[in-house]
């Protein structure tokens, strides 16, 4: 239970970074950023367990607030020097949050025995929700519904999860797997900007009303 | 129960079709296209289920999430031959969808006691929230903040069924009878181009910050 | 209680006026400016009850509903003369609001015995998150999330509460205490234009994808 715990506010403090790093290009003030920070870091688990019916993580423990705070005032004091931190490290950071939210959101979801292709949505639901609410907040078409790996490598960390538990792996190995299953094919995404074919309509009329 | 069973997996097929005619316009990858049908499908109907505080209704039934699915692929496949699909078969079908979840939506909420007021409330969440938030992730304003007949062709739905059960009407009939008098009211606002008259604000000053 | 019970009435009233103001800005019809309204008044006490995991303040209690329609009509008459709502009433009827919520939230969330760092939040949380959905619905930046003294007001009426019933003062009076020191800072913000400095990237590269 503790590796899912650390792993659980590790994935934190990255969307936390996410989102604060996003704050910065609104010259939002301290206050903003933390409030970003925290409905990116937050905000897919919330909607998560208010989906489940279980008790919102983080309310009954303040270490997630508390991460919160210190991961964006942190980022506020270092990114004033933003050429120590290089661009390729942030993406690589969001896509850490995305398969660990991804794994841990299905590991959940199965534990208060939710069919095992919910517990997957859920995974997903985990690992993009939080995301998808800063980009809306900030007026920006969300990253998952761009033509890009994004979404599918959420899913494909709970589907692997899934697998090795239906498999009866261990839960330790099944979740480490899973994360570096999804990890890798995020990281392959960024890394040879890898997509999947669009869904184009051929008719180009205006669309409807 | 089974008849509004079907009719709630039909307005999800409905809801899902609108989301993947929407997807189409931004070049989404398959994924995408999921994602907005399953936001735009169950959206109103998590909000309403989660507000009531009851089991969020496609969490332990797979069939709606498998609906969901099949109408996403399906519209893929058939959107690429656009000229076998007119306009106005799609505005119809989501009429559809907006009618029978506004029914099913108050529906819900009486079989669980709430006052009638507040059970029209529900229908209309149910109705409308779903394309509220598909709009809002496309960063499109919202139908319903249009000026169009279309959140009160939902309140309609729900007005009549309150209507018909305390009139003691049994259920079955009430339902069609509502979903019908909904269904008609948005057809004709199609048809007719009906709409209410804006509220305008005559000074023109800026805005308020 | 009932202080608590008229205090609230009130918050939805100011906080459903802004939202009608807000929907004059975009040629609303009447219904839909019922739905803005009632959008901002009540999406943030929604959420915070959700997450609390408690019954939905309005779902049971028709006063919240018959508040917001009443105020949403009203609006529309009363602000075709303009000239007689001077728009610094607005502002401040929208911190009153702000005030209220906060304080209110806070006062729920130490209720069911959350922690008093997280009571805090789940304040800011009812105080903003209606006006927030507002924003994002209107496709307008969130007021929140400009370099103004806002969420932080909500924050100071949270801790001022918490300090005082820490310190076992009477809960009205830490009530009341608390509203004024909230609405007092955001007063003095409107009136001075106050902000906290922003938070800014020195490198000015494009955004991260």
């Amino acid at each position: 239970m503790t590796l899912i715990y650390w792993l659980d506010l590790f994935g934190v403090a990255v969307f936390a970074l996410s989102g604060a790093l996003m704050a910065g290009r609104y010259q939002l003030d301290p206050f903003g950023v933390i409030v970003l920070s925290a409905v990116t870091a937050i905000g897919g688990g919330t909607i998560r367990d208010i989906i489940l019916d279980v008790p919102v993580f983080w309310v009954h423990d303040v270490s997630y607030l508390f991460t919160i705070v210190m991961t964006a005032l942190l980022t506020i004091l270092l990114v004033r020097q933003p050429s120590r931190i290089p661009r390729r490290f942030l993406l690589i950071a969001d896509a850490f949050g995305l398969a660990l939210f991804a794994v841990l959101g299905t590991q959940k979801a199965l534990s208060f025995e939710t069919p095992m292709a919910i517990a997957m949505v859920m995974g997903v639901i985990t690992g993009v929700a939080g995301g998808m609410i800063r980009d809306v907040l900030c007026n920006v078409i969300p990253m998952i519904l761009r033509q890009e790996i994004y979404a599918i490598a959420a899913l494909l960390g709970g589907a692997l999860f899934c697998g090795l538990i239906y498999l009866e792996v261990p839960q330790q190995y099944a979740m480490i797997i899973a994360i570096a299953g999804a990890l890798s094919l995020r990281l392959a995404a960024i890394y040879w900007q890898l997509s999947l074919p669009a869904f184009e309509i051929i008719d180009k009329r205006p669309p409807i009303k």
